[in-house]
């Protein structure tokens, strides 16, 4: 195989040739981070594992990346060196469609490249993620962390934040409203603490009466087990908008039964076939099923920014890159609360 | 058992006597209408055969009503006697709740009282609807028709007029949007009629290539084949809206690929389990999937005004009510362009 050149590098930089990855230089609208935090998505595990069919090994993972800017391009004026920086899920665009020009990068009709194990369609090759010491990324794809909120926390933001985020904000979630947020792992937990600061009524809806207590402390006003037939009969009609973070194909009629007429439950998870919809449960109160995939950049970095304003970061557990396999297997069980966050230090070691 | 009450009455007044039928008396509020023409819609069906199991014996059926007025109630000031005058679904709502008061009776809190086979809330009994010689509705529920348009093909108006009018303004289809309606019946039909009268670039969507011509002449710019999977490739996420009046469970992940980003196709006829959304389809372009029923009667009343400005009628074939058993049989086929409306003077063959 003949070398790749890389926006990242699989773990350290000792191993670069040993996976015949080669660094890229960094060009006039780059900015260079040495990457300090990077928190684990499930997505990285379905890529490092293939199970999506798509992987280009080898595959290095990390979308949610937090550093500090090292270097700089000549034609970048808005990061210096030593700025607090994230990068998320797309590191390029065409910044030409509709939708780069709406700020919906995430929709570019040429396809936004990602942040790993995606082509270059500028330089070539194909990208690496943040489970690494460095990054380059174009200036444009780069966001500014507000210095006052835990860095270690504000890893997850970057995708689970932005995931969650962009619907609450698209379909206009405001003071008062009553929100159901469905599913309490990495996405639903930030989903309860977005809504929450967003001054909603949050209801947390789980399958687990076990969740609780946790979900009231992350904010929410309400538990309701969606396994009790009772209390989702009693809150039938009620909901002004569901945030549906379930990650796999599951039944959405009785979530469907929550909304009340012309609200919207958003699945933000479930990117595989749903158990069969009841076409009247929609119908009956002209109500909607949609889907939402991450954010733009522009509205990402709003997110930072309101995150800056009222203190949010994800609740995380630290790893050291070294123990990478065990937190896979842990994420697989949903046995963290809400994300792992690797220590690049630990390359080092 | 013992007499009801009835707003209308089932087939000729010679046969009340014989189905232990009372005509209620005319109060305050009410319209009393000599009724001319009733269209024949497919839930007449079901309900005549207790396909949803809640058919409350004897049915009149009948909810595209077209009629002249013969008499008002004292309180009754908007309509007199002679007028040109139609009744939709719905007779009664509780006119308190909030649906109500956002003019959407349709999605009325406590239950709207439809035109036949429901529960009279305010004076006991149940109701009968409109394949008979008279019926006699509250004044809020009673429709102006205008006085040039074709009074027979006006029936149909009622029940799929307002059915495609409602979510065609709902969701704000506008000059030049590129709207698909799919399925060609009953619903279809008007769907392309407003949506082309709309100024919108209409696609009709269909199983069938030869209803081409006939889709063309209700105002079709184009024609796509959803069984042309090329054909579907080609025009994948170019549509604005899309009006999905298929009447039974089916898979609408084509159709979903056929949405731009952040459009919207709206169901108004799968009553029942659809076949397995994909959850990515959605996901990936901010897409929805909505459902939509009949209209308000204020809406109700601007279809109708619209449909006086620019000469709207459904496309019918009369038939006189000695043949409806026939005609149910041609419905359930399909085989009818594109309403049936039954010819209320034969009542009194």
């Amino acid at each position: 195989m003949s070398k790749v050149k890389a926006y990242g590098a699989q773990a350290s930089d000792a191993n670069l040739e040993a996976l015949d990855i080669e660094r890229r230089d960094i060009t006039a609208n780059d900015v260079k981070i040495e990457i300090t935090y990077c928190g684990v998505c499930h997505s990285d595990i379905h890529q490092v594992r293939n199970d999506w069919k798509n992987s280009n090994y080898p595959v290095v993972p990390g979308h949610e990346i937090i550093g500090k800017v090292t270097e700089v391009g000549e034609n970048v004026k808005n990061f210096k060196q030593g700025d607090l920086v994230g990068v998320g899920c797309m590191v390029d665009s065409c910044q030409e469609c509709d939708s780069c020009k709406d700020d919906l990068e995430q929709f570019c009709e040429k396809g936004a490249t990602l942040t790993y194990n995606s082509k270059d369609k500028h330089l070539g090759g194909h990208t690496f993620g943040g489970y690494s010491e460095q990054v380059i990324v174009d200036k444009d794809f780069v966001l500014k962390v507000p210095e006052n909120i835990d860095a270690r926390g504000a890893a997850p933001l970057l995708c689970a934040g932005i995931t969650t985020w962009s619907p609450l904000r698209h379909w206009n979630v405001k003071k008062g409203d009553k929100v159901g947020v469905i599913g309490l792992g990495g996405l639903g937990h930030m989903g309860v603490k977005f809504a929450h600061a967003l001054g909603a009524h949050v209801v947390m809806i789980t399958t687990s009466p076990s969740k609780a207590d946790d979900a009231k402390e992350l904010g929410a006003d309400e538990v309701l087990v969606s396994k009790d037939e009772d209390a989702m009969k009693k809150q039938a009609g009620t909901f002004d908008f569901l945030l549906n973070t379930v990650p796999v194909g599951h039944d959405v009629n009785p979530y469907v039964a929550l909304l009340k007429r012309d609200a919207t439950m958003v699945l933000v998870g479930a990117i595989e076939p749903l158990d069969p919809v009841h076409g009247g449960g929609l119908i009956g109160g002209r109500k909607s099923i949609a889907g939402s995939v991450i954010g733009g950049i522009k509205e990402t970095q709003e997110m930072l920014d309101f995150c800056g304003e009222h203190n949010i970061v994800s609740d995380i557990e630290m790893i050291d890159m070294q123990n990478i396999n065990e937190a896979f297997e842990r994420v697989v069980k949903s046995d963290v609360k809400y994300r792992f966050v690797i220590d690049m230090k630990s390359l080092k070691n």
